[in-house]
């Protein structure tokens, strides 16, 4: 690390005015924006160590001045480049300083950050680039594949931080550009309804949809991550979590709310997440529960000598991965979202009285989605339309904890709309909510509970296993488009998963007539990559899975299915 | 305690449902509003403790579901009055439930809460019910005498929480009113641009004046407060600044978006405060510099098993108060601002490498106002318009630590208006910004340091002595009108207090040709309330303190007279 010195380009001048422009004559109004954030901790702690970068061959380290500067410069880059307002700008880069830059560059050149799932194929990435207008591409050196044969500029960062690269050159390029016009030069935006960040979501009907967020809906979220998870700038953010994922969960900004530090991962490598936790005094990561558990069963895995926070989604953390986090000092948050809530939107708020509970009564009630965030607004659980009604008034099903309904939010923290897709935007915003597509129920003390995913977990042998994990891991498999798992009764077990996968369309013709063989090539895919317990026993190959109308998996559905057989 | 039990009004339904209407067709925006704060808390945590209320006869203890309860039916008794949406509604309280209510309830039916300090004068108040238009009174009763003769309808609260008290009959009327239509009977606010809450400056020139806040400035500074003191759901926070000073610095609704408890005092009594700091587990607490010294000097004051938060303003701590508060475990927090900035504007940002510093080199630091607060706009040092010159662009002095100019702030934590005062405020916001009238230099790390404040500590013989320390008690003389205390060079003593008075109009014939026996008077006075070393040395009456346009007081043209003598 002594040897990194960060580019010229990067060094901010000794009088640096680290304030945006004042167009407006407002005395007392100014329009929320993430960019505020960054300008601040570069203002009060120009020192302090912004960003680390080190599981790469050549570390980088960043305080907020210079990486201050750096975000300036890109901002200026992307001016020169002819980048307009509202202009989408890609990235497709793994937890890197890249990433991490263009977050903050592209807002400050008022344009719209589009980040790409790096696990994407180069059709679906070509789709995104081209569905959502990129004018410009900054590409991990890793990934450039990806892009081959697109008709739209890229910049290959390879992840250096040192001359040469030609990120680096490119962001010196902007410096040049800016004639040292600094923060003042560049035209601050003064709506703050205008776009920020536009992630596409996985779809699984259909082409992938395009959640674009707000300048001040991603603002108010940052803050309400960085209050409920209680960063500040004693802390040190670990990149488990991919930014490209639900924007990050705004964490790309709410880590600089808080001034605190952030380190970038490459890759979900448990070596070097442990290294982090046990010499880099990590106080916060953000995480699904397979990495959880793969964090605890990992065999560097003990109590670091500092308090950690991790913040949990996609599936409530079971007793056992709760017992087994706290028993090393990592203390769970769960939350719920989903891409078009700015990730979080739900918390579990923990209750005085849960202290005299044993630990499966708390795990039971911290599966719970819980109450609204911090600064959303409410999320209702609501009766589905009648078949053949697509708008009108959201009715709240009772607050009984069994009657299942959808969980609808409102509000801020809301996404402004699916990009260039005003139908599908019109469907989810029916009845003035959107509709999440989750099913829950409401308990009687008005907290919110999924019963497609509290049911998720399935008892194997006495051993809980994560469906979400398992499907996560078949998945993997090159023929699976798509997969779901249930639990089915089993004589020996008690309950075993089943698997009902949809078939990749160019190897539906392959496995034709072949469905038994299929199966046992995914139970033997699934044995080298699960536990045994966790291994479906059953394979059964379907045409499509049951959806909802915004395309989440009826689980409900599947296990009558499973029930009958 | 366990004999108090909630008039049966304040207990909420069985179904309740905390949300207000949904009246747009918005699910992507929500109006900012404060009263979100009491809806989440009653939601999440109803059985927590929100109000306590001890130090009278008959002490009340509230939930946050009976407190939340207790709103609404404030705001369905408004209604039945007659309040309309915008109208004022005014509130002379001492800390203690009926103002906390107030500030929750007069918003919830889209009203303006207007608080009047205590300490004025009935004629005062006469002139803010005057020019504020309060269709409605609430009175403490150790206050109705303030508000006699007044031509405007008053409710008057007992402070007893017990059927029979006129105020607790109000809340029983409004929830009748009600017809348990809930929350989802009240109309919601949806221009977070309206008035929220009215508070009018002590005026040192003139009238004093209304500094009216919105909705979403109340808002936004309220989550920087509750961030910024890292405030949350176990903290209790000890009411000592008067709710009615400042908007209470937005801790009425801030205390409440954290679910902390709140402790309401009638009076500062030290022996009170020292017992919730020792028995009730006191987390934070918000004081002037004088409160702190007085706290330290108790004879109960010892180290509280927790770690308390201080929030300081209206002058920098000393290097004496921060040790011994720090000596005790308490904290202080230094921030700056005025009632037009929603109180806090800027915080003092402790930097890691203080930890280094002696205690005098740290205090010199700590006393510094520091930099804009979470949610704030900027703060800039700029040049004062040349003489004649009333508007138009400010230009930053240089940052060089020297350079003497004014405070001016922007952005959504700046009042909206001077009420019913368009040529004030449009002097107060010239340039764009708004002026406080404070003086300061902008040091090159770009933190501010008021320098009229600095140089408030006069070095008596050794002791450090607060100006404003003196300045209070010499103002509690009832002949005093207004009253500031500068250095002055001493023989023997380094530096002892000079007083310029001006006498309470009232007062002037009386001690007309006698400043002499005046002066003695005021010094006997002083020795009864003051160390010696604080006690004046010199009280020279004066016709009129020369200030800033926006009635502070010029210090440094005091210190000049005084170097001339």
């Amino acid at each position: 690390m002594s040897v990194f010195v960060p580019t010229p380009a990067s060094v901010p001048p000794r009088d640096n005015v680290l304030r945006l422009r004042e167009i407006t004559n407002s005395p007392n109004y100014h329009a929320l924006t993430p960019l505020a954030f960054i300008l601040r901790a570069a203002q009060i702690y120009p020192d302090k160590i912004a960003l680390i970068h080190t599981d790469v061959e050549q570390p980088v380290v960043y305080n907020y001045a210079i990486w201050a500067q750096r975000i300036q410069n890109f901002a200026y880059a992307l001016l020169k480049f002819g980048i307009q307002p509202g202009d989408r700008v890609g990235v497709i880069s793994p937890n890197a300083p890249l990433i991490a830059d263009a977050h903050h560059g592209v807002i400050a050149a008022r344009a719209v950050v589009t980040t790409i799932n790096t696990r994407l194929k180069p059709s679906e990435v070509a789709y995104i680039v081209e569905h959502s207008q990129c004018k410009l591409l900054f590409v991990d050196y890793e990934y450039t594949s990806l892009v081959a044969g697109l008709n739209v500029p890229v910049i290959i960062s390879n992840d250096t931080g040192r001359a040469g690269d030609p990120y680096e050159e490119f962001l010196a390029g902007g410096r040049e550009f800016s004639k040292e016009r600094g923060w003042q030069g560049l035209e601050p935006e003064t709506d703050e309804n205008k776009g920020a960040v536009l992630c596409y979501t996985s779809g699984t009907t259909g082409r992938p949809k395009g959640v674009l967020t707000t300048l001040r809906g991603t603002y108010l979220a940052c803050i309400a991550n960085a209050y409920e998870a209680q960063l500040n700038r004693t802390s040190t953010y670990l990149w488990i979590l991919p930014m490209f994922h639900a924007a990050g969960w705004t964490f790309p900004f709410a880590t600089v709310f808080a001034f605190s530090t952030q380190i970038t991962l490459r890759t979900v490598n448990y070596t070097h997440i442990w290294n982090h936790l046990l010499e880099s005094g990590v106080t916060h990561y953000c995480a699904a529960p397979t990495v959880q558990i793969g964090l605890i069963n990992d065999s560097l895995a003990k109590k670091p000598t500092q308090r950690v926070t991790t913040i949990v989604a996609g599936a409530a953390p079971t007793a056992h991965t709760i017992a087994g986090l706290e028993k090393i000092g990592i203390y769970p948050v769960h939350v719920y979202g989903l891409t078009e809530t700015y990730g979080p939107f739900t918390r579990n708020y923990a209750q005085p009285s849960w202290d005299s509970l044993t630990l499966d009564q708390r795990a039971r009630l911290m599966a719970r989605q819980g109450n609204a965030f911090a600064t959303a607004e409410d999320a209702r659980v609501v009766y589905p339309y009648p078949e053949g009604v697509t708008d009108g008034p959201l009715v709240d099903v009772p607050r009984d904890g069994k009657t299942v309904g959808e969980i609808v939010t409102r509000g801020n923290i809301v996404m402004k709309e699916y990009f260039r897709d005003p139908e599908a935007t019109k469907k989810a915003f029916a009845g003035g909510s959107f509709h999440t597509g989750d099913l829950a129920v409401m308990h009687p003390n008005g907290t919110i509970a999924i019963m497609d995913r509290s049911k998720d977990i399935i008892i194997s042998g006495g051993e809980n296993a994560s469906s979400l994990a398992i499907e996560q891991e078949l998945s993997t498999h090159p023929d699976v488009l798509e997969v779901s798992v249930v639990a089915r009764q089993h004589i020996k077990w008690g309950e075993r998963p089943m698997a009902f996968v949809v078939l990749h369309p160019q190897r539906v013709d392959t496995w034709k007539g072949r469905y038994h063989e299929f199966a046992q090539a995914l139970k033997t895919h699934a044995k080298s990559r699960l536990p045994g317990f966790a291994c479906p026993e059953w394979v059964e190959v379907v045409p499509e899975l049951p959806k909802t109308s915004t395309g989440k998996i009826l689980k409900l559905e599947l296990r009558k299915i499973v029930a009958k057989l």
